[in-house]
């Protein structure tokens, strides 16, 4: 067994990064938009703060109140469209009930959609074409090539098919040439699937629901779930109970969860170039 | 074993259409763009022509030569984007490889795109967001629920990943709620899912490619194949060889191919219902 060690990851491909902006002739923005105060969503932001300014980006934390509407929202993200000095704009999910996540994140320049979840940034990923890409699924294909283990031809089982995960994970691997199952609350036969898997990927949210008997002998384990327990992090793979029987298996926490963060700061990057190629 | 009449629910489902079409105030108008004089593209777009007549569409054909720019083509959708008289706007393909297919489809206005081929329609159907669809998925789903198959927590295998076929039919699967795996040609055991799968859908071009010993009792199988040899056509299904072993099965000719006609004509439709009720 060896650990996927994504902080091990970060950690280089962030110093990477951090070379390559050093060389541009101007300062990168990237702008997070909340609504409210959730106790997650500021910490969640602080952690992007701290990792923009260190990799030496403009950062924009701009904070709604609860009562902001639609309309507001929607002239803002319409400003920092047309602002040659923003390169990423985010809009920190979930929003209140009374706003229209869809028509809001959707009025985000795909150009500038830095965490790949407007429609146009979806369709590119399904037809395999320059799209930019959600974090988390874009994190866990990164951290697989790191290992130089090979997708092509690979059984993948995603649990789990949120759009910020599994959907566009789906995609991901089908693009690089494995066989992917996608099973979900609905599937009656998960282990059918699992047991033969070569990679199997679980974001359900639920605690140790991944267990040695649902896998096969040297399998490759991704773990993306984050439950948390008295004031512990947990994950979706009961990592004691499966780990001696894996190949490679992801720690949680220090697997998925940084990879996650830098690819945000590296699509920021990757938005910047493809403008200024598009520009040539 | 019974067979899925595409060809009898086809007749059902555009009888129902005329109806609701010749209800309406306005006749709908339908555009077909060719680029050059292909001879199996000229066959297909006289089939869609007959049917829109039929129904009560207003028909445009229009045929440009092999030399005609991006640019040229471009302008004209544009004015077809804007012509309140045209609901639906199809782009023959494939086009000539002097042009930017991709560059093209996504100029048309999404909400008039009823091939379902733009990044926003197909971002749309990955989100679950009232997308048009493209029509040979929709038609095998709309066929399944026409004999009362219940497509909820089975095991479904597509085997082939075009933009047309597959992979939005994996989506429509996956918003079903079924499991479903996506194999194609980098695959290495597709016997393994489709031995276990309640559906199997086979779209792969290869005449015979599925037999029955790669399936199991009571399989329900799809056929997309249309591969044509001596002017006969043949499926991607060995037919005879499993149809008794199935509980349903689409034939070739008469199964899947009458539904994708069906739902073309069904999407001029939606895309018109779908404008006059965002304009209430």
């Amino acid at each position: 067994m060896e650990l996927l060690d994504g902080r091990k990851i970060r950690n280089k491909k962030i110093e990477e990064l951090k070379n390559k902006v050093s060389k541009l002739d101007k300062k990168l923005g990237l702008v997070v938009i909340q609504v409210g105060n959730d106790e997650a969503s500021n910490v969640y932001v602080k952690q992007k703060e701290k990792l923009a300014l260190d990799i030496g980006y403009n950062f924009i934390y701009k904070k709604f109140s609860e009562d902001i509407s639609n309309k507001k929202i929607i002239e803002y993200i319409k400003d920092l469209n047309k602002d040659d000095n923003i390169n990423g704009i985010i809009v920190q999910l979930p929003l209140s009930k009374s706003l229209d996540t869809n028509l809001i994140i959707n009025m985000i320049d795909p150009s500038k959609d830095v965490d790949g979840l407007t429609y146009i940034n979806s369709g590119k990923l399904i037809q395999n074409s320059n799209a930019l890409i959600p974090c988390t699924p874009k994190g866990i294909i990164d951290l697989l090539k790191e290992y130089n283990i090979e997708i092509e031809g690979k059984n993948v089982v995603i649990i789990g098919r949120s759009i910020l995960v599994g959907k566009p994970l789906f995609n991901l691997f089908i693009n690089n040439n494995a066989t992917v199952t996608l099973c979900h609350s609905k599937s009656k036969d998960i282990t059918y699937y699992t047991r033969n898997a070569d990679i199997v990927v679980v974001a359900v949210g639920k605690k140790y629901f991944l267990k040695k008997d649902m896998i096969k002998e040297n399998a490759i384990i991704i773990d993306v779930g984050i439950n948390r327990e008295n004031n512990k992090l947990y994950g979706d793979v009961d990592f004691d109970n499966v780990k001696d029987i894996t190949s490679y298996i992801t720690p949680v926490p220090g697997g998925v969860g940084p990879m996650t963060v830098y690819e945000l700061m590296n699509n920021v990057y990757i938005a910047y170039k493809n403008k200024n190629n598009n520009m040539l």
